[in-house]
C-alpha cells in the first residue's frame, strides 16, 4: 500500500524541454511538490494533484529541507504517488541527493527522473556547445552560490583548460570573474551571462571576462535564473546564435503552411 | 522553400528521456539522420521520415563528418525538416558545434533542442548525484577518448574538489585512474563504470579508483556506452540506489493495479 515518490528533474524551464517520463508522472500523481522557476504549463500536466509550492520565494522564508522530506514520505506512506518536480536536472545541485537519501531511510521506494541541465541547455540555447573540437574538450560545473562552493575547483583549473559553467552566480559574478583573472585567465576570454534560458523572456549577454562582473543586467530579469559561461566557446555564439531560433522558428511555421 | 534543421539530443539511450520537442520534432521530419546508441523506438518517432544512420560502427570506417554536413545542407535547400538526431545532448562532445557552424555557414536556419547528458543522468541513474552538500559543490566531465582531450583538465583538478565524470573513456579507463592517482587523489576515492544507462542492459561497477582500470567488465557491454564517475559522492550509491528502481517501478504497477 505504500506509494511512491518521483524526484523529476523539469528542466530548464521550457516546458516542451521536460521528458516523456516526466510528463507521464506528472499525468499520474496525486501530489506534486514543486520549486520556483517551475513553469505553470509543467503543473498544469498534473491535473489530479495536489500541488503544494515548497521552493523559496525572495523575501519570505524559504520551507525548511526536512519539511519537504517529511512531506514526501507521509503522503508515499499514505499511498499516494508523489512527483517532486526540481529545476533543471534533479540531481544537479538543489539538493536531490538529500532528498533520495531520506526517501531510502524511510524506506520509501523511489526513482530519479534525469532532466535537461541549465549547466548544459542555457549555453546550447545561446548558441554556445560547451565543448568545441579545438577549443574545450571538458567543462567544468560549479554552483556560485558560495565562494567555498567554487573556489577549489575555479582555483586549480589551469587557465583556459575548460569551460567554466557557473550556475546559481549572478550575484557573485564579480568575485568568480576577479579570481579567475588572479588566477591567469585571460581578460580577453569571452563569456555569457544567460538568463531565463529556455524561456520567453531569456536574455544573453556576451562580452569578456573582465567585463562579467560589471556588465548591468536588465532589471526585470534580477529574480531569473541565471547561468554563467567563461571560455573560448563563447565565441562561437557569434556564428551560431547568427540563425537565432526566433527566425528559424518562423521558417519552420512558414514551411508547415505551404 | 528552404527547410529547417533540428539538431536534436536523444538522451542517454531510453525513449521515454526524450524530451516533448525531440518528439515533435521528429514526428514532422521528413529526413532523420542519427547515432549509432540512438534507440530504434526514437526512430520509430519519426514514421513520415527517411532515416540514414550516420553514426560510427565497430570495424567500419564512419562517415565523414563533411558527408553528414553535405547531407543536411542538401536536404534543407530542398524544402525538407531535418532531424540529426545526436546521442546525450546534441552539444556536449560529438560535434554538435561543428555541425552547427556548417549550417551557419550555409545559410540553413537550425534550432538546437538539448538533451538529457549521460554525463549527469548516468550517474543520477546508478544512484550517484554528481554534485551533494559536503561531498561535491561541482564537477567536471571530460572525454576520454584521447589523452590530449583529458589530461590537461585532469592534471589541474586538486585532488578531490570536484566529481569527475569521463564520457567516452572505457578504453582508456587504466590511463585516467593512473593518472589520477600520480595527481595525488587517494587509492580508496570511490569509483563507478557505468555501461549502458538508462537501458535494459544498464550495468554498474562501484569499488575503488585504485580498481578502476583493471576490473573486467562484462563481455556483451563492450561496445557499450560507458561514463566513469570518481568522487566521494559515488560512495552515496550504495545507500541511493539501495532502493533499486526495478524494485520501485514494481511497487509503482502494484500500486497502479489497488
Amino acid at each position: 500500500m505504500t506509494g511512491f515518490v518521483s524526484l523529476v528533474g523539469a528542466g530548464p524551464g521550457d516546458p516542451d524541454l521536460l521528458t516523456r517520463k516526466a510528463v507521464r508522472r506528472l499525468a499520474e500523481a496525486d501530489l506534486v511538490l514543486y520549486d520556483a522557476l517551475v513553469a505553470p504549463e509543467a503543473l498544469e500536466l498534473a491535473p489530479r494533484a495536489q500541488r503544494f509550492f515548497v521552493g523559496k520565494r525572495a523575501r519570505r522564508e524559504a520551507i525548511r529541507q526536512e519539511t519537504i522530506h517529511g512531506l514526501m514520505i507521509r503522503s508515499a506512506r499514505r499511498g499516494k504517488r508523489v512527483v517532486r518536480l526540481k529545476c533543471g536536472d534533479p540531481f544537479l545541485l538543489g539538493r536531490g541527493g538529500e532528498e533520495a537519501l531520506a526517501l531510502a531511510a524511510a524506506g520509501i521506494p523511489f526513482e530519479v527522473v534525469p532532466g535537461v541541465s541549465s549547466a548544459i541547455a542555457a549555453p546550447a540555447l545561446a548558441g554556445i556547445p560547451v565543448t568545441h573540437r579545438g577549443l574545450a574538450s571538458g567543462f567544468a560545473v560549479v554552483s556560485g552560490h558560495a565562494e567555498a562552493a567554487y573556489r577549489p575547483i575555479l582555483e586549480s583549473l589551469e587557465p583556459g583548460c575548460a569551460t567554466v559553467v557557473v550556475l546559481m552566480g549572478l550575484a557573485t559574478r564579480a568575485d568568480v570573474a576577479a579570481l579567475l583573472l588572479e588566477r591567469g585567465w585571460r581578460k580577453e576570454t569571452p563569456a555569457a551571462i544567460l538568463l531565463a534560458a529556455s524561456t520567453p523572456e531569456s536574455f544573453a549577454w556576451t562580452g569578456r571576462l573582465e567585463s562579467l562582473g560589471a556588465v548591468e543586467l536588465p532589471e526585470d530579469l534580477r529574480e531569473a535564473p541565471g547561468t554563467l559561461v567563461i571560455g573560448d566557446v563563447v565565441s562561437l555564439a557569434a556564428t551560431i546564435a547568427r540563425v537565432p531560433e526566433v527566425a528559424a522558428t518562423a521558417a519552420l511555421a512558414g514551411h508547415g503552411r505551404t
